[in-house]
């Protein structure tokens, strides 16, 4: 058993841009569970985009990740050692534990899954974890999705996105994603079954969308902002419905930037809601069961991109920040 | 009985503030009523910041004023002749024809005021007519405020913001106010029972708003835009509610500006909303009767600011866009 616990730090808050410089891996020893903890061993650990958020002090909905900690995250973890009643040693359990190889819990906040149901295991941190649910939380709470209207997702092929996409034509709509690169918007259509899909790298994105849309956007799911934002907020209808997920493209400003008009607000009466996927997915307790069964009949493909050893974390999250990830992004750690 | 209608037309579009050369004053013969029709006699009209839309040919969520045609408007009218079996002469009925003083209707839209209830009677384009009930419906559905809650609203002093602080207060909230000057605001505070109002005019307009709101805000609902807007976002709490009524500051924007972070709409997990009264009102069937018993109980106070003679109208009008009304807006006309 190894007796050394890599962890990655984080050393110092980004002004902007967040670089490598602002992680640092360390060696420390592993930890010993004492009387009621279990020593849990990570196996994945997930990177997210709400990750930027935690490297910064500014006021958030969550409390920022501490300089000179392990850099916080989801985590599936294997129990290495149990000194826990509720856990046994080869357990398997999604945890949030962060970027380090080992990690001691006295149990709170560990859920045990079940390897037949969750299959790869690592879906515990994409289709049926923290994004999974983001995506079905999010279309329908605030969605809304009603068959024969139009949803529109950013980010169409991550972690979130293509969840959303695959939800509104399971729902009988029109899904169209954004995303970046003819590549990703490929896969979008061919693959994960949108009606169609837009380079948000190209000129004209307002009037390609708008091909994309004949009848307007009745839905749009937020992940970025920035450029695609601007660009298809006067295609919205009346009455359409902006689910508020992710900013991705001004986590870096260090100050709010300009927004959407609102005059288009009121005179289309648009509803605008932000929202945090652990305040509203306790209101759709058959999520977890019905995404893992459209996965298992082929209904809903979930592509991961995972990368080998957690020293790669720091690159590989940098990354996420510019969109060069393909699909959910994770590190299988050990 | 008069044999000369005098009606005011929209003569042109303007391109951004419409001045007094957008209206024209043309004098044309009283109409004949039908079989089936009633003679409209204006005594009413009101005057209200949303026709500032209808004088453009933008999209909306009406159709434009017709240039040519009388300005569209909210009126109370004496039936003056009736050969419909529903409407006798003498009638009092809150109409939609607009700046004129005479206009014939088939009744369809038409609503028998009972006098006793409405007094004085230019209550149904104020308290009791449309702006009342933006005021009720418009906080109710979308601000939802709870007792305790910071309720803030713009333009406190007016048609619909003097209603729903003195409703927020009736709901136990705490109701600040907005409004453009010391006299306003004293009014607001002292007469209308506001917890604070906020002159837009002077300095530090966030650091003063934020004074008023030691608690942060709830609910804002939205008159204005502009300035107060920008002032006040950052003082909104988490998930406060934005109820988007109107955008003065901006009706004369020729293309749309660009508004709040949706960053902060994100990590605050807020809902911000824009409705149209007309579609909300029908989910609010006591409200007329509540607005009636509070105003009649002394509970709710409602200052007009009536203007004598239909000639006046656009001035009138031109000076509700610039602030300079104190209270409810109608004109006198018959």
């Amino acid at each position: 058993m190894a007796t050394t616990n890599r962890q990655i730090l984080l050393k110092s808050r980004p002004a902007a841009a967040p670089t490598a410089a602002n992680f640092e891996l360390v060696e420390t020893p592993v930890p010993e569970p004492r009387d009621g903890e279990v020593l849990l061993r990570t196996l994945y650990l997930s990177l997210d985009p709400y990750m930027r958020g935690r490297m910064s002090a500014g006021p958030s909905y969550a409390a920022p990740a501490e300089v000179g900690q392990p850099m916080v995250g989801g985590t599936v973890s294997e129990v290495a050692a149990s000194r826990h009643p509720g856990f046994a040693k080869g357990d398997i359990v999604s945890s949030y534990v962060g970027w380090q190889d080992y990690a001691v819990s006295n149990g709170a906040g560990l859920t045990k899954l079940d390897p037949k149901m969750v299959k790869p295991i690592s879906l515990a941190l994409g289709l049926l974890g923290m994004p999974g649910m983001t995506a079905y939380a999010g279309l329908m709470e605030i969605g809304q999705p009603k068959p024969g209207e139009t949803v529109v997702v950013s980010a169409a092929s991550g972690a979130v996105g293509s969840v959303v996409g695959q939800l509104a034509k399971l729902k009988g709509c029109r899904a169209v994603g954004v995303a970046g690169g003819p590549e990703k918007c490929k896969f979008v259509v061919d693959t994960l079954g949108f009606d169609a899909c837009v380079d948000h790298k190209g000129d004209n994105l307002r009037e390609r969308i708008a091909e994309a849309c004949p009848k307007g956007i009745d839905v749009y799911f937020e992940n970025v902002g920035g450029a695609t934002q601007r660009a298809l907020w006067p295609l919205l209808n009346n009455f359409s419905r902006v689910a508020v997920c992710g900013m991705i493209a001004s986590y870096n400003d260090p100050a709010p930037q300009p927004g959407p008009d609102l005059r288009t607000v009121l005179v289309k009466r648009m509803t605008v809601r932000g929202f945090i996927v652990t305040e509203l997915w306790p209101k759709y307790p058959n999520a977890f069961g019905e995404l893992a069964d459209w996965y298992h009949q082929g209904k809903i493909k979930y592509r991961e991109d995972v990368v080998e050893g957690l020293e790669k974390a720091p690159e590989a999250f940098l990354g996420l920040l510019q969109g060069k990830n393909f699909g959910k992004l994770a590190v299988k750690v050990g």
